[in-house]
């Protein structure tokens, strides 16, 4: 047995436009880094650095990538093991790019490393999520799959889990937006409570219409029908964006410079868009002043699609 | 100018599976075919033949053909022809194969290519939808849309109208079953008003999951996933299939017999399963007899999906 690992999980873009719970993109950067090994002592022990780490829980029963990790051990039959692990946090938590989803998909990798791989994707997949749910209350997957997995992951069913690998955008650039905004433990799941119960139908065909360009222009290379998808979230967007200052004028003004399309990442409020390469920085400047202009300090980042979810790091 | 033309177009499977309004498939029979010239003596002249024949309008400002082929001489500036039509019906109306959308392809076809071709792509299915529109009521393209191009058509944007047409499935069957039903004049207007109006949020979610399977699986040519998405359709099925007897019974033995999907085509009452080749005739023969027993005359045919949309014919 591998007696230490150490990995990093990337931050990821869930709810891809009109893919809320279904699709999601891994980022280059930034990640989480993860340092675990196993002990026969029956003391779990965890520690937690960098971006964020006083709002992580601490407790092994409470956070997310020792859930994962423990939730591995009972599946490959390794109960009798303990987790030894320091996290370090890359990824912000709260601001919308998957920092519980990293944090799981990192703790469930290395401990399945540690025990010679005996779990495939899908079980691994589903230890990951077991992480995601303590820390969101959802057992969603469209964070925890990219971040594993790398690339754009489409979740095909829910249960039993099947997911598929979508090659990854690699001709373009990611500008993510966060405004700082206060906000509180339970974000993840207020960021639930405010989505509508019911859609009308039409509604929903101009949903599944989006997802088809999202999906077609992904399969094709086509970054402006995969802008197009993006842009088109006529479900979600409309009810998180209201906690969101400036949104619509934000995407007005990403796409009269190019963007291919634009939309909230995961559950906000950090937005982003996809945007030709070099053109990135510029959208990204001019959208944090027009916040700044309405009183909100926000920052921006760039990114691209990354192939990788997991890597062991040396 | 060319004199006349004979053509010839296709039965077509709308509403596939999650896909209400925005996919549709070519069936390589039945077909409608059309002998159409055009005048220059100001009187439109109309004359139909062949199944049904006898429930069709035969005014030419109501009849499908005609208005789509009308609407091509005004788009094209040929205002001053008149259109003289001879149809043969093949594709039985009212059953939910496309009749209305067969003769509106075929006409709008024929008469853009008696003026030499005039009109692009998206242009004449604009124009055949017209034609749909005066028999449905809703001026909805996918029936229209694989009727003109065959294959599988997907309607990416309504407004302006964008399609991608998608290779057609080449190593399945599809049987058609019909059951014998009392049905209006108002057919496809009526199975609309039994749609619900709103859905609960969870219910889209599994609806865009359904045609994220529907969608990959004919990317990758993969029946099964195929297969998961035309019967995963958790809006319209659970409405119209109140009006089909034994309905589940029928969708759950095709399944048992190996059936990739089952779904309703089109606004119903016909239903279809895609199946392996020569399995179809097996399956059809079962599930009439479950209709019969329930006290339902029907009858099955088998398909395939037809690269083909209109065609010329000697």
């Amino acid at each position: 047995m591998v007696s230490k690992v150490r990995v990093s999980a990337p931050a990821t873009i869930a709810n891809l436009g009109p893919g809320f719970d279904i699709i999601g993109m891994a980022l280059n950067n930034p990640r989480d880094f993860l340092e675990v090994c196993l002990g026969e002592d029956g003391r779990d022990e965890l520690e937690i650095q960098g971006i964020g780490a006083n709002t992580i829980s601490k407790d092994p029963k409470r956070n997310s990538a020792m859930v994962a990790g423990r939730a591995v051990l009972e599946k490959a039959g390794g109960e009798k093991f303990s987790i030894k692990m320091r996290i370090v946090k890359g990824v912000p938590p709260r601001i919308g790019l998957g920092s519980s989803g990293a944090s799981s998909a990192a703790g469930a990798y290395a401990v399945n490393y540690l025990l010679g791989m005996p779990l495939n994707m899908e079980e691994l997949l589903q230890c990951a999520m077991e992480g995601e749910k303590v820390a969101c209350g959802s057992p969603h997957a469209d964070n925890v799959a990219p971040a594993l997995f790398g690339g754009i992951v489409l979740i095909l069913s829910f249960n039993p889990i099947r997911i598929i690998r979508l090659e990854p955008i690699t001709n373009a650039e990611i500008v993510v937006i966060t405004p700082k905004l206060e906000i509180g433990d339970e974000k993840t799941k207020i960021a639930r409570k405010i989505l509508p119960k019911n859609i009308p139908l039409q509604t929903m065909v101009n949903q599944v219409q989006s997802f088809a360009n999202l999906i077609i222009g992904l399969v094709r290379k086509d970054l402006s029908t995969i802008g197009i998808g993006i842009s088109g979230d006529f479900v979600i967007e409309p009810a998180r964006s209201k906690f969101i200052p400036k949104f619509y004028d934000l995407k007005e003004k990403a796409l009269e410079l190019g963007a291919y399309g634009f939309s909230i990442s995961g559950a906000g409020p950090s937005m982003f868009a996809l945007c030709k390469e070099g053109t990135g920085d510029y959208i990204g400047k001019t959208l944090i002043s027009i916040l700044k202009d309405a009183g909100t300090e926000a920052n921006y980042s760039l990114h691209t699609n990354s192939k990788d979810g997991v890597i062991i790091v040396p």
